[in-house]
């Protein structure tokens, strides 16, 4: 088993508040809430724990508010590496009403100030020996700007440990152009970094690798996956499942590419399990491998074909 | 300046988010979160802290969200007697629109166990000798009866301290039968709580002076004040205030009358200047003394007549 580092700049406090129905200008009773410690780096995190890797965390992370994440890196055995700044992390409020509706209230995060980010420059360069892979994955907090997020990741790949991104927009393109070893964007993802239509995203994947990205796991939904690497051209299908909630999904499929990369497995098995553990993500509430059976049916169910 | 214990039993994080309109089934974006410490313990413990008070502050607190409670205590100056609990304490959620339209969600909060309420009892009976006043003030949590409430003040009654008491509903009912030396109802919760008209609550306010309530502070929100107490009977008027939020204003007048009552002031001072401190509140989005000069106006805006 492998020691991964993830990083999250931007974490989230997720609030789910169940209420019988949503009534603006009024005092609304909601039956339960629940709050739990999130964040696409942290996501990756957990899903790479569920698989038996050490991993340690870091990022930014609110000082007022970081309880529920020190409980989150206690209960799964990270090793915390995030860097505390002043203020509270965001907090990301779902309504979930009776009827299914949904309404989402996304707050701001902290100011990440230049001090806090040379604390997380030392920090990453006195732990990140003895790391196998490093993750960063999300968007950037206030006060990160894409240019120092390229400084951050050019600084990871010199250190000789391989890079993995997910991100979006003016940060993943950013992120691109420091060529890390593995991407994971979205269809739209890609196509909005790039400035590139839909219909040439195999393309532009394949211009990717050869700028020097070793790996471009492109994820397209209940689509499924098309991965380039060195001598993998590979499509997956995931089978037919019922959606419960497509959070975690991708980095799901990101934490078991990595698993599957390495483990030294064939590319062709990697895929496959890394589809159905997405798969998988979507068929509940949260996300993560509890039903090792279930797992193993959703996996027979995956159809991967070569794109050669 | 005294020493003064207020209890929170059932104590919120309050978060105010400010949103251009609330788009229900939408993902809205919130401009800024504010969070704070809230429940009317506290707030009275911070107003007797503006007056000059040394407060120790108690309750049940969720330990999974203690942190911004403890920076609260840390910032103020309070000592912490605060019994935790497994679970959250209670988030009640303000989502205030561009327009002004307020919808309030109110969560649940976590439950007290026998053990809990038992260890609030005996770290109370620890701590209570050297205080001159004990405050209990605001709702009961889950797993806290008006039975057990009741028990809970006589415990507090029969160490000699004057005890003070703020709630509402079936916990002011089991109160008042308790007899605490100064009761602060509004005219609704006192209405509700004895079952009678707001016709007759000049005559419930006598009648608990007779039943060994030593001081009846009956708030009437911008009419005033009415205060029944040995040779007290008095009422008081505020100055006309623009509303910004009466968040705190009740608690600002139970602090400010037990402020004066506990430096021996004339009554007519006290009452005079507890009204002020109240419509000061008003004037705020918060509470509390920040503007010594903006308080002598309102005070001697403050008309205080006799009901003898």
């Amino acid at each position: 088993m492998a020691r991964v580092l993830t990083l999250t700049l931007n974490p989230a406090l997720d609030l789910t508040l169940r209420l019988d129905s949503l009534q603006p200008g009024a005092v609304n009773r909601s039956q339960a809430l629940v709050s739990h410690a999130a964040g696409k780096g942290l996501n990756v995190a957990q899903v790479l724990a569920d698989l038996g890797h050490r991993v340690t965390v870091g990022g930014f992370l609110g000082s007022a508010n970081a309880a529920p994440f020190e409980a989150l890196f206690h209960r799964r055995g990270f090793l915390d590496a995030f860097v505390r700044v002043p203020g509270e992390t965001r907090s990301n409020i779902k309504l979930s009403e009776h009827s299914g509706r949904i309404t989402d209230i996304n707050g701001p995060g902290p100011l990440v100030e230049a001090e806090h980010r040379e604390a997380l420059l030392e920090r990453l360069e006195q732990i990140i020996a003895g790391h196998d892979a490093v993750v960063v994955a999300g968007s950037l907090p206030q006060g990160v700007e894409p240019e120092w997020f390229a400084l951050l990741l050019r600084r990871l790949k010199a250190c000789g440990v391989p890079l993995v991104l997910d991100s979006s927009g003016a940060a993943l393109r950013a992120g691109l152009a420091v060529a890390p070893w593995l991407v994971k964007p979205n269809e739209e993802e890609l196509a909005e970094a790039l400035g590139v239509a839909s219909t040439e995203l195999l393309t532009a994947a394949l211009h990717l690798r050869a700028q020097g990205v070793e790996h471009v796991l492109l994820s397209r939904g209940a689509a499924g996956v098309s991965w380039f690497g060195p001598d993998i051209a590979l499509e997956a299908r995931p089978p037919r499942v019922e959606v419960v909630s497509t959070v975690g999904a991708g980095d799901s499929l990101l934490a078991a590419t990595l698993h599957g990369l390495l483990e030294g497995w064939p590319a062709e098995r990697t895929l496959r399990q890394a589809t159905a553990i997405a798969a998988q993500a979507v068929t509940q509430l949260g996300f993560g491998i509890h039903d090792r059976e279930q797992l193993a049916r959703l996996e027979a169910g995956v159809t991967v074909t070569s794109l050669a």
